[in-house]
């Protein structure tokens, strides 16, 4: 018996609506989970209007090792923006090859975050941009010669007047760090496969990331890993169900137990923010699991209490994958000329 | 008495004749010595055709940390091209924090030195290329881990596959040596007042800066620096006529002795190119002195045997600032993501 074409059509038309029906289905259920795509507009930070001359400032800044004690490290140096907006380490190497007690989060998409910091203890990324400046392992640097840094280049000086006119003293270390966080808002990926899909393109996640996106949401990983970054929103305890050993939770970081000095703070992080985090390896806080699968499986005991099995993992995996956007595209910025009075650098 | 306007634009335009015969003799002079205007067209590095794909390659290569040893230390991080192609340093700093023995030459216009070091040891950037990755002070790491790095990235395999097709290995030492030397071929700073005055633009250098070229040659600056760069064509004894002090010239750094194991080359070293010096400070191989116009001084007494005094060396620099050309717009590049066969940092 010959099928007519027409019929042909028709079962094909017939498929695809089912597809597009569950497709839909999908995307309500992740959104009703609380999952959400990117934005397409530029967040505004509190108390910092974005313009065009603090991101270009921000952008020199945030790539300018002189902002260190030593004139070796900058922003970029853990917060790598051509390797996924971190330095792929387990924990950060800074001021005299010290090591950091935590693993370097991305910079990417960082503005979507409710606070930053694994322990949340910046409110927002000018607070953030602060710390590394002044922490004794990272840049090692004081507020003070960062000013005398800065006001020693004219360019410098000029362009904090400019991004900052009107103020009484444009060049300030609240200046830098609002700087830096105006160029750090630029830091957005849209175009992940998830938020193509979000948006109503079935065809932009594979089979597998579909059932990998729903596995995410019937599993309960949605439960922490929500909002626009999947996850960065609120605080949970690192074995929440069961405790993992100490490789992957060293006992002497007791989370922002260091922030609120509560009990009930013991061991308790940031949910991390999943975009992008197949670009991030290593993962945890302590930077001790390569694998993104493995990853996947030690939350499922720790945070779940489930076992998520291997193919299970891998379909989540693969929908993480998804979520994986265009990092921006940055023009290399010519920093301004040191002069007699640029302060030298302290190796 | 009133004078004609035409009798004073007669006089504008004899004095106009009168300083461009006056630029253009200064113009033969120079040339004369030896001094060359930066060539139009990019150089071809000898076995190593220069390709759009080599170059791409090249500059994720000069990028990427994961070339060292600790995946931290990339060929920018001494060869900044946002701070002049260096790092700012007195010498620089590497693996473990450890300090190299000497100032890290610009990477800018490398192409144009006839060897490559403070000791000239590399005879093209090719060959420079492999040094700094294997030194134990700076990136540390050897080439076998190299290429397992590069060949644990598909992206990266792919992109060897296409720079160097044709090749049964493409994938090698000796190519990531050679698009390193194709990206850093690219590194040239058109434009630089010195240029445009040489290409017939009377108004291109100040008169300080004039005075200042006339002297360069006329105190016989040129002896060492002339060619494309002003200097890395030939070797020179540091202390030709007086040696400095220990400060300046450490009494262990043997210089090009330490290549040729000749007794003549004590302390002879490659006479520095000077395009681009007013961005790279400290200077000298020992990278102990700041301030350029000491810098003249100094080559004054040590290298001339005759003191330049202040207003003149402040002439001498104000034309080297005329060297200062146009830094390349460059697009940072976003680097291939490891894998579970990517080596892992080794802190």
């Amino acid at each position: 018996m010959r099928t007519p074409v027409l019929a042909l059509a028709t079962i094909a038309l017939l498929a695809a609506s089912a597809a597009s029906a569950a497709d839909q289905a999908l995307r309500d259920k992740a959104a009703a989970a609380g999952l959400k795509a990117l934005p397409d507009e530029l967040q505004q930070p509190k108390d910092n209007p974005i313009t065009a001359e603090k991101i270009a400032l921000g952008k020199m800044l945030f790539f300018d090792p002189r902002l260190s004690a030593s004139g070796l490290i900058s922003c970029n140096t853990c917060h790598n923006l051509g390797t996924g907006g971190d330095d792929n380490l387990p924990t950060s190497v800074g001021h005299g090859w010290q090591k950091g007690p935590r693993n370097a989060p991305t910079v990417f998409n960082a503005v979507f975050n409710k606070a930053q910091f694994w322990d949340g203890r910046a409110e927002d990324l000018k607070a953030q941009a602060k710390g590394p400046i002044q922490a004794g392992v990272e840049m090692a640097n004081e507020p003070d010669q960062v000013m005398k840094t800065l006001n020693s280049m004219p360019e410098y000086v000029e362009r904090f007047t400019d991004a900052f006119s009107g103020e009484a003293q444009p060049v300030s270390f609240d200046n830098t760090a609002k700087a830096i966080e105006a160029f750090e808002v630029t830091l957005v990926t849209p175009g992940a496969p998830f938020d193509k899909f979000m948006a109503g393109d079935d065809a932009a996640m594979t089979e597998e990331q579909k059932t990998g996106l729903e596995l995410f949401v019937d599993r309960g990983c949605t439960a922490c890993h929500s909002g626009v970054n999947l996850g960065g929103q609120s605080y949970f305890p690192f074995g929440l169900i069961k405790r993992p050993g100490a490789d992957i939770l060293p006992l002497e970081d007791k989370g922002r137990f260091q922030v609120t000095q509560s009990v009930s703070d013991e061991y308790v992080f940031r949910a991390s923010p999943l975009r992008n985090i197949a670009l991030t390896a290593p993962y945890f806080h302590s930077g001790i699991v390569w694998n993104l699968k493995q990853a996947v499986a030690v939350m499922g005991t720790a945070q779940l209490g489930t076992e998520i099995n291997d193919a299970e993992a891998g379909k989540i995996t693969a929908f993480l994958h998804a979520l994986t956007g265009e990092i921006p595209v940055i023009e290399y910025p010519i920093m301004p000329v040191e002069t007699d009075s640029t302060p030298r650098p302290r190796l």
